[in-house]
């Protein structure tokens, strides 16, 4: 095995919750960085990352734990990443790379590139990989393997910077696409933020019927309902901040969602059988789509694993 | 290993799908059943049954294939049992025991009771297993192993009939539960077949955007749309019939579905923040109980195997 030297030499993760975390195992695994820094918010989050030693350093502030890194990831909710950028610009090294991780990425550069000191390179990023844990303990190495890692530099991003944080993702394991930043707002809300509020809204709706009781609703949920509470488990905070800064895509989604459901509804009502009967075969060769691209398994009620080969 | 006598000695599954195929590989495992007699109405099944040696016998019609048979399931989309119904009423042996599996149990009463001759029992039931996959060779034994299997039978039911049955699902790891037809309509209505439903429709929205591509959709599904779309896959004629069947459940559902997601939506738009993160903390709570409840695991991404331990 050949050891390639560090692409980075001190990282500084701002946020410790399950990406930071997943960075930090995935960055020592492949021997991607030489020294990691963190900070988080919370003091019961510092404790544990310490406890762990998720990282090598826990620092109070994000201030004290960028300085000196060639590396800062902002890692925290996208509602909070103006005052994080605000707080650590003083304090960024000339010539560091910024990046973030959030799931919305023209808010983030509204509200984090007025910040970033000339010198120092800006590169927005978003991997599109999670669970439906959260917090310090939850991240593992292999959360990005096999998944994608988009970037969406700007106009006047650094060729090389871009570049070196490319590699880095490469490095574990994700495969990286560059994408224009409204676009990927658009992207994600198709295939990420509209689906997760659909289904916290079915999640929902269980919760407040009368007359299925919610211990019957658990206990039968293997029938689908199921499937929906995985993502409808995620971090509040982290989905809260999501529809607040994607808003316009995501209702836009919402309200074809809305116009389509209504057409299946009437179908439903109407006895129509056959539109039924074609809208569910189209659908159907979709998911073959995905098995194919190997974004899931064809294994029989999913088979995933944590951590699925690259 | 104590090897009992089997429960029934002649089995014939009416429906070579991806139920009663895996009735038929648990019952053989189980030594449950001394003789398996199968019928599929498309010959190309038939065929398949027989290459891999699905049942012992196959036959190309339900009433040969239910002759002699002290239990005969109905294992065919709800829409067509009471055809199949009519056509074996005249062949069923004194005695015997009939069931069905179908999504839908108060329309399949209607539709199947009525041809029941005296001194057959029908005892109407509902395994809440499956997977995204069909047809003869879908099916594997450890399908129903922790998982609900809920019987409705009619008030005059005979008890020995209906505990004779029950011990058949439990011999194949099911857990059994005695339900009003009508409460398991709505329960189901609420737990797969609204849900269902909802995913058809977001995998059905995803497919005809004009901006975002479906190669785009295909590769960044596992953001979240992944999840909705394995049970989009699920057989198109079987989940016609269950919205046909149980039409007012299910529009009723969807009615609240609808409402409950035009409140998030103006949440979204007015910038509620607040309301937001309280409804996502109190879906999180739903899903806590379903890991608790044994139906699912909390392994991060799933991690579901297709045959869950017991």
């Amino acid at each position: 095995m050949m050891t390639p030297a560090p692409l980075f030499e001190r990282a500084a993760l701002i946020g410790l919750g399950l990406i930071a975390g997943s960075m930090a195992h995935a960055m020592r695994e492949g021997g991607l960085v030489r020294r990691i820094a963190g900070h988080a918010r919370s003091a019961e989050t510092r404790d544990t990352a310490r406890e762990i030693g998720l990282v090598d350093e826990v620092f109070a502030t994000a201030a004290e734990a960028v300085r000196g890194a060639d590396l800062v990831v902002l890692a925290v909710p996208v509602g909070a990443m103006a005052a994080v950028a605000a707080e650590i610009a003083p304090h960024l090294a000339p010539g560091a790379i910024v990046t973030d991780v959030g799931s919305v990425k023209q808010s983030v550069i509204d509200a984090v590139a007025p910040h970033i000191p000339p010198g120092v390179h800006f590169v927005p990023g978003h991997p599109l990989a999670g669970t439906e844990h959260s917090g310090p303990r939850s991240g593992f190495s292999t959360l990005f393997r096999n998944r994608w890692w988009l970037l969406t530099p700007l106009p006047d991003s650094d060729g090389a910077a871009v570049e070196r944080l490319a590699a880095l993702a490469r490095g574990m394991g994700a495969n990286v696409e560059m994408m224009e930043p409204a676009h990927h707002d658009l992207v994600l809300a198709v295939t990420s933020h509209a689906p997760h509020l659909i289904a916290y809204t079915m999640v929902g709706v269980a919760d407040h019927l009368r007359q299925v009781t919610q211990s019957e609703v658990i206990r039968y949920s293997a029938a689908g309902f199921r499937d929906f509470t995985r993502i409808a488990a995620s971090d509040p905070t982290m989905w809260r901040d999501v529809f607040l800064h994607n808003k316009e895509a995501t209702l836009d989604i919402l309200g074809r969602f809305a116009e389509e459901l209504f057409v299946l509804q009437r179908a439903i009502r109407m006895g129509d059988g056959q539109q039924l009967h074609d809208y569910f075969t189209r659908t159907r060769a979709i998911r073959r789509g995905i098995i194919e691209a190997g974004q899931d398994t064809a294994a029989p009620d999913f088979g995933r694993s944590a951590g699925p080969a690259a």
